[in-house]
């Protein structure tokens, strides 16, 4: 065989040539996975050091396999930060799999967009069905339809155009601008709530300052009653509140809103009910997790992604939907080129702003099955269990406070200052020193948040090979860093 | 080694067994790859065959390798459509290649998410290479800046987005409803402009009615003393026109608008010039054909997909623009868990809606240095000068006729009846026919469009393995098919 990458002229290569280079790449990725904790969690590298290793320009004619791999290996795989690391616990912790890796290689290969159900008919029913292995698994009722995005984002985006589209159908065909006939309208998620609120505010052209900010509770979650009175005085104001977003697992401290409460309210106002348990979704496959999401059953959409914690490769975002028709509505446009013969089918192409859709159902087709429903729960709840030990284990040394409840895999808490007379602002520069010097040991990496205005330290708990070896050194490293940094 | 999946439990599975797996995954997709053209390329199946197949609960433990990998070789494999396949013609043709599935399976082992530098430095800074390499590549000048989306179809949206955040920089923060300050706004898009343009006015609630249709002219390309007079109109009737798109290879016809006199309108009018070069763009890394995207350069964004012409799974679509400031203000927010120390680098999160960033940039990495530029080009020049063949046997048999240039590797064709008193209807009856029994035969997929109303055959060059004698095939299809259905 040459040495180029085969499958590169206008006739076809070998199945042996093609079939060397993949495996090339799969070992490649084996030996990535297999040796994942070796790693400094976060590469050692300024901005520009990557950039400044690659060719200004690119090639003119092909390179060898050789050299291609060869720079991965040197240039590329060395300086990511390494999400697939055990000792990765920051942001929400997550790990690819084997099956997850074998589903995209899969999926690359047969190039499939299924953005009808004629250009896709295995992808397009493998979506919709694994889809609704998922509802299943976390115990939803039938009538939610789910479907596939890239990011919770995107589906937070879409669901708020559909709240809209429900408001003030209208507004697809005459948009809002230079028009008098429409009120204000306002959303309403908690104070908690991720950045991706905020982003389809923007981009929908609802404004950042109609979406409302509920206050939240001393354990971090929505109070129903002040949303209550919020949406009251909205009304009152002439505005229009369509969409309510309930967090079931806040980026911050998962904490869980009420949805339950909250359901009721939104349906008192006429308000779509949107669910973000982008994070902790899949933890109702625990039967013990379960009742928290108690009420997302009255949702009109939920986000959970697979690719945080179901060991699913970046990106896989389900949408479990009940209204679909209002949903579609706000998308669908069929140009003549993709009209089919096919009437009754599913078009993935209705369910939102992309017109092609990635076959990703098949990697999570693959890593459901591989696991099992067993496995991935056994996973979460271990998880879980980590997590509260780590926090008794915080609980019990009176140099550390937890500062927020821990109903899932995430522990949030700050160190205590020797000086028992710090202000709030040396309290927090003793944080942010201790996090620098835990992520200089490459062994774990944490991140941060502010809670109350307060610089907090975050543990994240996620990664499927994080086990208790990894939380007792993460707990080790954090003691040291304190002794360091709080003796400095 | 276990005939389970490795890595499934929290002990990490050893190398070998990774190993092994991903060589499955390795060698069935060799297998495909080298033997893409052996299927029909759809499957002749109906709605539900799929689904039916399907258990309708996710298994409760854990399923074997062997069992997963059968299913996917019996159930999925046969029913997809074969994008891949050298005979399929429709929409646009597109190909996967070794290096891009390489490049995808090391991405979903990394599971790297860019969103912020620090969480994927080499990811972040490969990504703004590439696409550097993209614009040297089509010779656009520097000032353009790069980043991946998606689909174009994203981009668009992005870039309608940013138009609308520099005329009206006040919608960010307030919206646009129940405002009485805001004119209506305008966007300019020739008739025969994708639908994501259509999209991307109902997602950012700028409204259908708001999106003007150029008239184009005998080769469908925009009229831009139509665009000047459509913009003077709705200026004098108090409209804000904010945004053009000119396309440069549309959907149905691979029409070029002109660029050049287009952004001089633009330009006079302060509208933002989005250029959607999706499908053609590519095309500019051919001298020959580069002059027909003569003014883009004027452009303050473009789109260009790799994923369509360039040998790159699904999905990666670039965009590079010019003023990025205004660009990221459309969208940029940054909560308080993702502010980092690292005050000079990119945050690919700043570019658009999505938070979750996959790493697309590694297989164009891969893709461009696999083929070499010079490589690249000398497949997009041998699809053109396949499409001109075609046309050229088209324009020599007086059973057809061509009804569109063909500036790139699209032929626009109609079957002539054999009645010279033929209606319009009854031929376009013959064309919908003739498309069906084209399609049944399992050797091409071509698609349609309509023109000026009336039922029009695609023939789409875009395939790395589409040759002479594909095309040569398909025209014999084509023929054997008038026989049959023109003389039923």
């Amino acid at each position: 065989m040459s040495d180029m990458f085969p499958d590169i002229h206008d006739t076809p290569a070998s199945e042996a040539d093609i079939r060397a280079a993949l495996r090339q790449a799969a070992d490649l990725a084996a030996r990535y996975l297999a040796t994942r904790g070796e790693y400094p969690v976060i590469p050692n590298i300024a901005p520009g050091d990557v950039a400044a290793a690659l060719p200004d320009a690119p090639p003119e004619v092909p390179e060898t396999l050789e050299a291609v791999l060869g720079d991965y290996r040197r240039l590329i795989e060395p300086n990511v930060t390494h999400w697939n690391h055990p000792g990765f616990l920051a942001y929400f912790a997550i790990t690819g799999s084997t099956a997850g890796v074998m589903g995209e290689t899969l999926s690359a290969a047969l190039k499939s967009n299924a953005m009808l159900w004629k250009s896709g008919p295995a992808p397009t029913e493998l979506e919709e069905r694994v889809c609704d292995w998922l509802r299943q698994m976390v115990s939803l009722p039938t009538g939610f339809v789910g479907h596939i995005n890239d990011t919770a984002s995107i589906a937070t985006m879409l669901a708020l155009a559909a709240a809209r589209e429900r408001a003030f159908p209208s507004i697809r065909q005459d948009g809002m601008s230079g028009r008098t006939d429409l009120p204000r309208m306002t959303v309403y998620a908690s104070e908690q709530a991720h950045s991706s609120v905020d982003k389809a505010m923007v981009a929908l052209g609802l404004g950042l300052a109609q979406l409302r900010r509920i206050p939240t509770d001393d354990a971090f979650r929505a109070k129903p009653d002040a949303l209550r009175e919020m949406i009251a005085a909205d009304r009152a104001a002439g505005m229009r509140p369509i969409a309510v977003v309930a967090t079931l697992g806040t980026t911050s401290t998962t904490s869980v809103d009420p949805a339950a409460d909250m359901a009721v309210v939104a349906r008192e106002s006429g308000a779509w009910l949107h669910v973000d348990a982008a994070y902790a979704g899949p933890a109702a496959i625990s039967p013990a997790l379960r009742p928290l999401m108690r009420g997302w059953e009255l949702a009109d959409s939920i986000v959970l992604n697979p690719h945080k914690w179901m060991f699913t490769p970046v990106d896989c975002s389900v949408t479990l939907v009940r209204d679909v028709e209002t949903w579609k509505r706000a998308f669908s446009i069929t140009p003549e080129y993709l009209r089919t013969d096919v009437g009754a089918a599913t078009n993935l192409m209705d369910y939102g702003v992309q017109l092609g859709r990635r076959f990703r159902a098949l990697k999570l087709w693959m890593v459901i099955r591989a696991y099992g429903v067993s496995g991935l729960r056994t996973h979460i709840e271990r998880h879980c269990a980590l997590a509260r030990e780590l926090g008794e284990w915080i609980d019990g040394d009176d140099r550390f406070e937890r500062v927020a409840p821990t109903p899932f895999s995430l522990v949030c808490f700050r160190a205590l200052p020797q000086d028992a007379n710090a202000t709030a602002t040396e309290i927090d520069a003793l944080n942010e020193r201790m996090l620098a010097r835990i992520n200089t040991d490459g062994a774990v990496f944490l991140s941060h948040t502010k809670l109350n205005g307060r610089f907090t330290l975050r543990v994240a708990i996620g990664n499927q090979h994080t086990n208790r070896a990894t939380i007792e050194n993460a707990w080790t490293i954090i003691r040291c860093a304190y002794d360091e940094v709080a003796g400095a």
